[in-house]
């Protein structure tokens, strides 16, 4: 039977710059016990992004901050809205070229990344912020390929299915 | 029990501009009674995109049409496909660097958005265009956890879950 | 009943461009027997993207190109991460201004594109490269509208349902 499980993420973050945080995504699929199904991730903000990007070299990620300051520099005089700092608007450019949602497969019980993927909050002011992300998750729980024996244990543990 | 539903939003614009429709949405997961479930949004064009942004201070809005406008301007000599005129390939590109997809939590029977997050359609053409958007909903019934009496209230008003 | 099914699309590239797939895509619909639903595709790499663009004119395709080959330039001396060639940063960049992970409806058993609509992997290395895409598709079969008999017939004809 598919279920699902519904949970907020609360990340923080010490200004501008790349978080990682595959490892918590992960450990929601790991609790769910789902085996194969969906993962989808959401945003609640709109200055920062959502992004999958190379997790080995952080010259990378350095990188890209390097090009989207150069593409939209803050205190742009193009830009009008400027009541929350010359950090803001380029903030709202930079997540509407990226995105704020993210679905990925949950696959044999793990996210179906690929080996140099990894998911990062993306914060683009400069000063520190709490950024919190729905998730949601779907799919078959691994105990339930087994059969009702394996269904009853899953139930005796706790699990957050709803 | 988990269900489905899924609707076409038939939106038409009037050229160039945001076009909010949040409402439409959120009165589409109310219509389905989901209490904790995801939404997905299709636009079937791409022209034109769908966007997550504030929907506090609309100069936001009006400097992100700035920005665009700067970096993919109409009539750009780079462009051979002009047979659609001077504004096609522009909305294409504007489109390539957005997305014309979405994927949105549901909580306790809302959109899982944040205080200030809006849904938007994008329109990148000048002239007034019709933007069908495919969108799919699925999820557990609120009624249904409140046992069969709930469910048999949800099937003589009508849903049109299926 | 809701259904899910997972596949892992093997896709080959020869190089920088758009490789089009909604053929493929298609083809997991129409096997699934899905008649509403959802897919949701990603892509296993941060060097090349997933794209919904118009699949008419090539044209339109090539100028998509030239407007990310001047936006980021290979070579471009802004980069530190060079070591993978001077196509690679730039690679990461374009992922990061597109995206690798799409969600589309499944509606009347078929993909809830547009008339004019493809699903495009946009290779953005210049050397062929091997790019698994995770899919995953999750709705009700036609055939459980009809009843326990059309269930049975779906089970004897192999279905991958799980």
């Amino acid at each position: 039977m598919l279920r699902q499980h519904a949970h907020e993420l609360e990340l923080r973050t010490r200004g501008r710059g790349f978080y990682e945080f595959t490892g918590e995504v992960a450990a929601l699929v790991a609790q769910s016990r789902i085996q194969t199904g969906l993962v989808t991730l959401h945003l609640q903000h709109t200055s920062a992004s959502l992004l999958i990007q190379e997790n080995a070299d952080p010259e990378v990620r350095r990188d890209l901050e390097r090009f989207f300051s150069r593409l939209v520099p803050d205190g742009d005089a193009l830009f009008q809205h400027t009541c929350e700092g010359e950090d803001d608007m380029p903030a709202h450019v930079r997540t509407a070229l990226t995105t704020v949602n993210l679905g990925i497969p949950i696959s044999s019980g793990r996210l179906a990344l690929g080996a140099w993927q990894g998911i990062f909050l993306w914060e683009h002011r400069r000063q520190p912020h709490r950024r919190p992300v729905a998730a949601h998750l779907i799919g078959k729980y691994t105990g339930q390929t087994r059969g009702p024996r394996a269904f009853l244990a899953s139930l005796e543990s706790g699990a957050a299915g709803f």
